[in-house]
């Protein structure tokens, strides 16, 4: 954990004494050099990724520091599934405003610690400097793939079937919910809000999807703005009938289930579900590789052309705003 | 190039079109993926670091922008380098301030491109997000060593002596200069302004050094506070003799080369040049594999015991209020 120049070296010391004990791989040197290193398994290479985590953007202020933390890692664990990769640690570069205290960075600290142990990954190294604005998390996220394997965006081919794993819009309510609370019951929307504080990778489907999917990426920006992504680079046009889209009981407690809440759904972003598209013959075994993973549900197809578009159950294109970004 | 939730998609879609021709290591697919695939040479290892860069606190906010994207870069080649490793490629988080347009990003992402031809590196991946606060740019860097050959900090032993390459207390001068503009030379006050935006990391030097220096690292937050570093993991005490730093005749111009003099060049920021320490017996070897690289000095030795001093003439300690992060 290297420290940026700053007026606040000896927090800063305090806060390397407190990453020091995550890292656990022998090439991260306990935190106590400049860089570290990894080397990925013989016939293997390594995937890697970065996303940078908000204040205000990606997190609210007031989010507990365990949420925070375990978000952060798992926006970047999350890519690393969708491209089949096994995750083996990560770098954090945190930048600090003047108003967090150590209690708030041990929760922090423990967050990241919790999800080590929860997905058998190291802290590599890091480093912490301040700033006037608000907290700031970049992680860069480290995994496996045997060599050539990682499964790409592009690579979707008319008539592939179209899936995704879990239910979706889930996160996208429950970020409302804490925006403008509503009446509900307690059981929903604590569902709902942990499905937005904590998304889960799908590290264990994604590894099965390898050699199988053609195509995959990890819902981020919305179920239809992502998959927008696939067929841009995969030069195709996928379909999604919106009747198939998988729904979880909370999601339609609160929205329901008709056009406008699937609508809702599927330009929600946060999902961190995988799509991905499968020749037909490879569906079945989609079906199995998932079975022990996670549930997966059919939901469209990919044909020539370009876009992305949502079919109601006349099979006519629902017209939309936007595809993604829609915060309900 | 992930963009991550924000009002700002279109502007984000242009972002990834000006870094998608950076983007040019195969494994980075053109910016067309979640993820890059990395896989180090046979018979080596990677090396990774992380630094990130905030206005306000390691750039300021009119500094030109090709300078800024240089400096983001360069602070973390100048890790790699102290670690006896070939830079390789980086990954870079922008958090984005709302005010900065296309004409600023084009010349930021320029400065890269040029940092690219200068090291023969490539862009990995990156990722683009709003921040209500002061730019902010993580850079992950990416370099190979041979396995094993790592120059670490811990490995300095008593009797090692120990060098610094280069000259140190330019970039805390033109820091200063940029801060409270004085009545000097065009020549000498852009020789320390550019000692400050664009640091050069050793990266031939730090090459030359495996297997001949015990103990390495880049000085960023000042010459005496880094080598406090190595002597803390290394279990020794590192004495520096003030008469020997290496200070450059711009300099000396402005600051003079008193005892005063040497203590703010010792203890200024942002110098990145590469501190070693080396056996007696290997001096000359390191000289020897210096010589092409990079110019270096012997400053002082390393000794039993625990800490960093500065020695006067007479070989007392000087005393100070603090090791680093004074910047005049």
């Amino acid at each position: 954990m290297t420290n940026s120049n700053s007026d606040r070296p000896s927090e800063f010391a305090l806060i390397a004494q407190l990453f020091a004990p995550l890292a656990e791989a022998p090439g991260a040197f306990g935190l106590t050099d400049d860089a570290a290193v990894v080397a990925p398994p013989a016939g293997h290479e390594l995937v890697i990724t970065t996303d940078a985590l908000v204040e205000g953007v990606h997190f609210l202020a007031d989010d507990p520091p365990q949420f925070i933390a375990k978000k952060a890692l798992r926006v970047n664990l999350s890519d690393l599934a969708a491209k089949g990769a096994e995750a083996a640690g990560y770098l954090v570069a945190l930048s600090l405003p003047p108003g967090l205290d150590m209690e708030w960075l041990t929760a922090f600290a423990e967050g990241l610690k919790q999800d080590q142990r929860e997905f058998n990954i190291s802290l590599y190294g890091g480093d912490t400097t301040s700033t006037s604005g608000p907290l700031t998390i970049a992680i860069t996220a480290f995994g496996f793939v045997p060599k050539g394997k990682m499964i790409r965006r592009k690579g979707a081919r008319p008539d592939d079937l179209v899936f995704v794993s879990g239910t979706i819009g889930d996160a996208g309510a429950g970020l409302a919910l804490l925006r403008e609370p509503q009446e509900i019951s307690h059981a929903v929307r604590d569902f709902l809000v942990h499905r937005y504080h904590e998304p889960r990778p799908r590290l264990c489907l994604g590894r099965a999807l390898r050699g199988v999917a053609h195509a995959a990426l990890d819902i981020s920006d919305g179920l239809l703005a992502d998959l927008g992504h696939i067929a841009d680079v995969s030069g195709v046009r996928i379909e999604v009938e919106a009747h198939r889209l998988p729904l979880s009981a909370a999601f339609q407690t609160v929205w329901g289930s008709d056009t406008a809440a699937r609508v809702k759904a599927a330009s929600a972003g946060d999902d961190y579900e995988i799509a991905f598209t499968v020749a037909p013959r490879f569906a079945d075994d989609a079906i199995k590789a998932a079975r022990d993973a996670a549930a997966i549900t059919e939901i469209g197809r990919v044909v020539a052309g370009q876009g992305v578009c949502l079919l109601d159950d006349a099979g006519r294109e629902i017209v939309m705003d936007r595809k993604g970004y829609t915060h309900f």
